[in-house]
């Protein structure tokens, strides 16, 4: 639908075994739709470098962006810069700016930054810094894959503070959703007609169960405002017609 | 680590968009860990069939069981049981028993079966049957791959009462956390150290920055528990003697 698309790959073990519930796929989601970019896919993989390395090189040739979280961090499972600098072929350096960064923070503190904490400085050549107030460990961008940290917190503060201001803003995307307190089965051959009779539109059905709550939340998305306001038209006059009750 | 392997694929535009938080991975994540099943990838796709059947492929031959959500249901949109009988090169049918199940849950109800929902009961030939007791309608199982509904509630008694007891307890795997008060820039030589003599363990380091509370989470896991005993004791020890605080 947008020329604009988006992956995201999520690195760590910490999610998989379910000890920690991925948020950052979920913020990440909310913010490229503000932007006009349609997410087409995202992966969890652990932290192992023949598959984040696979998953990169897949990932950085099919969407226009790509953007990672995890694995940037000091300790011997983040491996991410180092994935990073394979897939792209590209020498793993000491990046001078993310040094000065590092030693201008650790400077105003009690940390001594030590050989583990130089790591984070090591980034793929060619990269260009993604900076954040939380943290004075920057992410990075090479090509058009963004890295950011693990920790939420810092993932946020990267992607607001200096992703967001840098994608330039693509066709906004238009949607509409309306709350049809009926099971999906109920207007599963409308709905298909609908489809039918509307292609520029994406129509989406999602049933609720929460009883006594039982029905379907049809999502309609389009990149024309006038296609949204014609089909929903038409559903709600069905519903209405049908005496079946709706929110929208 | 383990022998058994997983693989899970997330299915719907609904969490692509960012509309729909997908927690449906992170409950079958916490369960496989009870069986012994080391989750390997979760990837969420759109619902596109080309998509869908591209990485239930390559899933069905990378991992020893494939679970699948959403895409079931009675709606244009829901085309996950035809994706599957393309995956698997079989033929889609009315399956008989889920024709019955259908046929007397609706019989006690006021809804007609009618052919939106008819739908739900054709299913790849060969497939068995996944029941719950919240919906009439079946997931299934196809070789290693199981499909279940994408609403939580109905997707959570899929997997508790008909799944999790036809998985065979495989070899526990062992594990244990321990949070220390300190960056991990501070502990990570320790660390790495630590993972290169106990290679049979599995060391893990995850950042939690929730201020005044900064520190590091170090998960350990292996299959056997003495290697965690013995390894864990190690940190303690240093973390004792260097005056760090944590708990275990």
């Amino acid at each position: 639908m947008s020329n604009s698309t988006a992956g995201i790959i999520i690195i760590g073990d910490e999610i998989l075994s379910g000890r920690t519930k991925d948020t950052n796929s979920n913020f990440i989601a909310n913010e490229l739709v503000k932007v006009g970019i349609k997410l087409e896919k995202i992966v969890i993989v652990p932290d192992q470098e023949k598959i984040i390395i696979e998953n990169v090189k897949e990932f950085k040739k099919s969407y226009s962006y790509v953007f990672t979280t995890g694995g940037i961090g000091p300790t011997h499972d983040d491996i991410t810069a180092e994935c990073m600098s394979k897939a792209f072929n590209k020498k793993l350096i000491l990046n001078k700016t993310a040094h000065n960064l590092l030693k201008n923070y650790y400077k105003k503190t009690k940390i001594i930054l030590n050989e583990s904490r130089l790591k984070m400085a090591y980034l793929p050549a060619s990269s260009k810094l993604i900076k954040n107030s939380v943290s004075a460990a920057p992410g990075f961008k090479i090509k058009n894959v963004w890295v950011m940290a693990g920790v939420p917190k810092i993932m946020q503060a990267m992607f607001l503070e200096d992703i967001e201001p840098r994608l330039s803003l693509r066709k906004k995307i238009f949607s509409k959703s309306i709350k049809v307190f009926k099971p999906e089965g109920d207007i599963a051959k409308f709905l298909g007609n609908l489809q039918n009779s509307f292609k520029s539109v994406e129509i989406g059905s999602y049933p609720f169960y929460t009883p006594p709550d039982i029905g379907t939340t049809v999502i309609f998305t389009s990149l024309e405002n006038k296609n949204i306001i014609n089909s929903t038209k038409v559903l709600c006059k069905f519903l209405t017609e049908a005496n079946i009750q709706f929110l929208r």
